[in-house]
């Protein structure tokens, strides 16, 4: 495997995510695993994935305190693979890549959405403000520092605003009218 | 870097965003995009990134259609990467990795979270139905086949579904209770 710069060192929440959740296979591995498989031989066979390259993985993912292995025979030994609560915290992460994937990249249509299980009414999954219920929007929700940012975080957020006010002057309202 | 299997042959829609964005590194400069960063010395400052890692990350994005490369100076010629509405879309599945990150992994507090832009008031991200406003719940949402599913994402349906009814079955409540 490659070497690869880990984000562990990095106090950004989407760094520290990715540090757990980032690596090839890892969240085909976390669909499986939503899809109800527990057993190393189930995703193997789902994935197709090399042995070696699943071991690794899937003891990422405990590691990461995402899921735990567990016995569930004694003779012979073995063992599968649970989700924790941190792990099942996850989904709706996948839910929004799954919905981007259909709405961008979906050419043949769709091959799995979501559903009211009981109704099979299509649900489309929209992020919205957990007091208000209004869609998030970029132009209105926006990610600012918390208490406990560095001056890294700080630095970053500051060079975005600056950059996005510079954006906002190019654009073609922005420029003088022609008075011929 | 080390020889991948590419997710491009994969149906599912979660592989196909994968196959774009589930490079390590492409997720980070994406964060940094909607910061408002455009300029490769600005990802590169930001990130920390070998420059040629930098490099193939961007193309990777232009590839993938989630950005686009284009002059903002002719003497010298300078290009910048600018997020197509593709690569937009993309946010609310980042603002969900940060939410989880923040809830999880936040062992000093938040450096980061969402806010209203106007009152300062923190957002809690929520994923809900776009119809009813109602929060996605596992045990009620699931993921169905859609009208393009193959029988290779058929056979992964039935085969979680079935080890989702096992596993209810092995739960405390469904063992018989001890009479002595």
């Amino acid at each position: 495997m490659a070497q690869r710069k880990s984000f562990e060192s990095m106090p950004c929440p989407i760094a520290r995510s990715l540090e757990r959740v980032g690596e090839w296979w890892s969240m085909l591995i976390l669909r499986d695993a939503y899809y109800g498989m527990t057993r190393f031989d189930e995703f193997q066979k789902s994935l197709g994935i090399a042995p070696n390259i699943l071991k690794r993985r899937l003891d990422g993912l405990v590691d990461a305190g995402l899921m735990v292995r567990r016995a569930y025979s004694d003779k012979p030994l073995r063992h599968e693979y649970v989700l924790t609560p941190c792990g099942h915290d996850f989904r709706p992460v996948l839910l929004l890549l799954m919905d981007w994937g259909n709405k961008h990249f979906a050419r043949e249509g769709n091959v799995i959405h979501l559903a009211d299980e009981q109704t099979g009414r299509t649900i489309e999954p929209v992020l919205t403000d957990a007091l208000s219920g209004e869609r998030i929007d970029s132009s209105r929700h926006v990610v600012v520092a918390g208490p406990a940012a560095n001056e890294r975080i700080r630095a970053r957020l500051a060079a975005g605003q600056e950059r996005r006010r510079q954006h906002l002057e190019s654009l073609p309202h922005h420029v003088p009218e022609f008075h011929p």
